[in-house]
């Protein structure tokens, strides 16, 4: 079967947005112990491997960590940003931000560091916005991300974490840097709303579009 | 109905699959002039603003581009920065690169150049890596590139700009930083495989995998 113009119909959109709009992030407090399965985790890596990538350098790398030693390094420096960060919020928000579980790095049975790694050529399409690098690594993680949602599996993305320590617990070379730390597993339930808005923390905003330049007219999409 | 803990089968990961891995990036040797309708635009645009944005901070900002005055000026910026671009490799290459058709600014009949906006506030998870913001844009712009795909849409991703023009010539606030300028329409065809591999200018990779750190067994995973 050739998959050549292959042709999407509306049932095939639904799937697809009801995917992307039941994706949610996963921390601590949902996910379940069960251990992941070999061929779950290959899909959702081969997801990340057919993501655009800028000339087509595909320059990720991925680190599976499931070392108990390991996490509690990366959990350990994710208590000290956390702080920091609680540090910068209003009083009434740090009382919220206190009850927030914010990553899942020791209850998710695996989580998956991920790296942009330049390339020693020159690649197509890099010289004019050198940060296509790093953002082909972010589509690719955002594939992982919709391929584990529609395995009914979790994803967290944790950002509370200090890039340079993380780096040095996981042996990174010199010239990589780290994109994303995520954790997956099964979880006890995906929310109808992302935790944030269930919680107040921030609402859901509709897209204001302009037109032809900024400013300019302002349609909204409602999602 | 309910939408919560909506449970996803074999079916349904087959079809994100096929989506994932028959998107293309579409270029003006490959558009077809027809008009893009209203409701397809917005579903493309909805997916977007469903993306994962750090701290639900949503800081993308889209502008909508037909007026051929103002794609003139993007294409010449186009022009000068892909002569800079080329003069990079090395000649064989470059003999190559001149061959390729990179983009789709006048040949699609619509364009949007999708911005970051950093917020005036402080946003959860954005301290420790300062990057978030504008990995939020970048995730939303795969969900726009898998939407389209799947509206048998093409889209391409022009990143041979110089981003400080076009923010200039799209009025664009001194804060926001441009991450993409897309490029959308019907299309002639779907390739089958990505143009820089069907042009041998570039093979796809299996991934290598790393376990608990870097350089330690090396599975790979085929796509």
């Amino acid at each position: 079967m050739t998959m050549k113009n292959r042709q999407f119909n509306a049932h095939e959109q639904q799937t697809l947005l009801d995917i992307i709009a039941l994706r949610r992030d996963i921390r601590g407090n949902n996910f379940l112990p069960d251990t992941l399965c070999e061929k779950d985790l290959e899909k959702i890596l081969c997801a990340a491997s057919l993501a655009p990538s800028v000339g087509l350098s595909q320059p990720w790398q991925f680190v599976v960590v499931q070392n108990q030693a390991t996490r509690t390094l990366i959990a350990d420096n994710h208590l000290i940003e956390n702080e920091k960060a609680k540090a910068k919020f209003s009083d009434e928000k740090q009382h919220l931000y206190s009850q927030l579980k914010l990553e899942g790095i020791k209850e998710a049975p695996v989580n998956i560091a991920v790296f942009y790694q330049p390339k020693d050529e020159v690649v197509l399409g890099q010289n004019s916005m050198p940060e296509m690098g790093e953002y082909s690594v972010v589509c690719a993680i955002q594939n992982m991300w919709l391929m584990a949602r529609s395995l009914n599996i979790g994803l967290g993305w944790v950002s509370i974490l200090d890039p340079k320590i993380v780096k040095n617990i996981l042996k990174a070379p010199a010239e990589s840097k780290l994109v994303a730390y995520l954790c997956l597993g099964k979880v006890k339930e995906f929310l109808e709303r992302p935790e944030l808005e269930v919680l107040n923390w921030q609402q859901r905003e509709n897209i204001k579009l302009n037109y032809e330049a900024f400013g300019q007219t302002n349609d909204e999409i409602k999602s």
